[in-house]
């Protein structure tokens, strides 16, 4: 048995997300698991190394798949060019020991939020990232972002409802990067809840443009309270950066 | 009488070009001219430096109109922003001598041809650059753009089919920025001819490629046939720079 890995790049603009739904041609997944299924002339399933929502982007998300047969990368690359759609890419497939799974051997991640805070807008970046016209404080964004960091509890920071489950995850990392008059927010972690990055950029935002104090986020993630923090920024600014393993 | 300039930033993709058509919701003037007829109540005519081709860009496009209102020009500017479409920008408005015009004045035009010359594109810049594979020889194209300069009949590079005009165009430079396996391609001319750049560029890209040699070139021009010069490269590579006053 043979245990592939690939390296992907999406525009996740017109897809439902990742992960696999019924309708195949609408989200990632089951784009290239039926480019893959024809190529091998056999139903693959591949294990991406965690969702993505409706309209976020990757810069690289890694999956894996195991097949009996014989891969000539070469040819597989030239397959997935030909019949992906061009706002998907794999850039590399490899063999890969059979113990790897894209999930959970994956490390962290990483994400970038962009926004584009020029007064006024780019027009060739805008399907790409967030923008706010408003001049956002950056320093005391920096500073709310520390009491992120590390191990607690994210249940304020999550659209997900489910009851008696864990919300403890770990953030490793917030970085601003300005450029030009843009914000990327890099956020590096273990683990991320659903909707987490963007709901905690929302929250960082309201911080950025004074609707919200700096030290209301000890007191946000205390109360574990959705109602509690920012509105969740829009998907098209969120890329999954890279996984580390 | 006010004279008023106006810098615009677009996004072609979706228009026809630049110059207004019956249909004004599908050209960038005719959007325009619309915006500012119903912000002055009045009915108002634009002069571009030029025109641009369905589906090519501008970082900066210059036009004037006359009108006799007096301005708040921060609150034009706010106008713009709520009524135009979110892939054109006006970036500027001012007041400016009477006798400048938009058109007439400009002294010379920078174009700016982009390329994605990696082996795989990139799903983010698809929609803005022309994907060409195959590594290009930009030190071949280099030597062939230097046939280019100067004073001469550009006959061969146009699809205008125009009888008894004259065709003489000066291109003052050709540059070529090469930066992450994007190559741009940096034209400035006194004028140009109806589909200009886009012909020199698919003939510098067949130079590049080796389709052509680098000395076809003067033998190109010196024939004033179109068929002997390259295919027009996509618009959506294109990019009216700057305009030179």
């Amino acid at each position: 048995m043979n245990n592939i890995k690939l390296e992907i790049s999406y525009d996740g603009t017109k897809y439902l997300g990742w992960q696999r739904l019924n309708d195949t041609t609408k989200t990632i997944q089951g784009k290239i698991e039926s480019v893959l299924s024809s190529y091998l002339n056999n139903e693959i399933k591949i294990h991406g190394s965690g969702r993505t929502d409706g309209g976020v982007h990757a810069y690289t998300q890694v999956a894996n798949f195991h097949t009996n047969s014989d891969i000539d990368f070469e040819n597989l690359s030239a397959y997935f060019f030909e019949y992906l759609p061009e706002d998907i890419i794999v850039n590399s497939s490899c063999l890969v020991d059979n113990s790897f799974h894209a999930r959970y051997n994956a490390i962290s991640k990483q994400y970038i939020y962009k926004i584009d805070n020029n007064k006024i807008h780019n027009v060739f970046t805008r399907k790409y990232n967030y923008y706010i016209p408003d001049k956002l404080n950056i320093k005391a964004m920096k500073q709310a972002s520390k009491y992120l960091i590390g191990k607690q509890d994210f249940q304020s920071f999550t659209n997900d409802k489910t009851i008696n489950k864990s919300f403890i995850r770990e953030l490793t990392k917030i970085d601003f990067i300005e450029y030009d008059g843009y914000v990327d927010i890099v956020f590096e972690g273990t683990g991320f809840l659903y909707n987490m990055v963007r709901i905690i950029t929302g929250t960082l935002i309201d911080i950025g443009l004074s609707k919200k104090q700096i030290d209301s986020i000890p007191y946000i993630l205390s109360s574990k309270s959705r109602s509690l923090a920012g509105a969740m920024a829009p998907a098209k600014g969120l890329y999954l950066n890279k996984v580390i393993y």
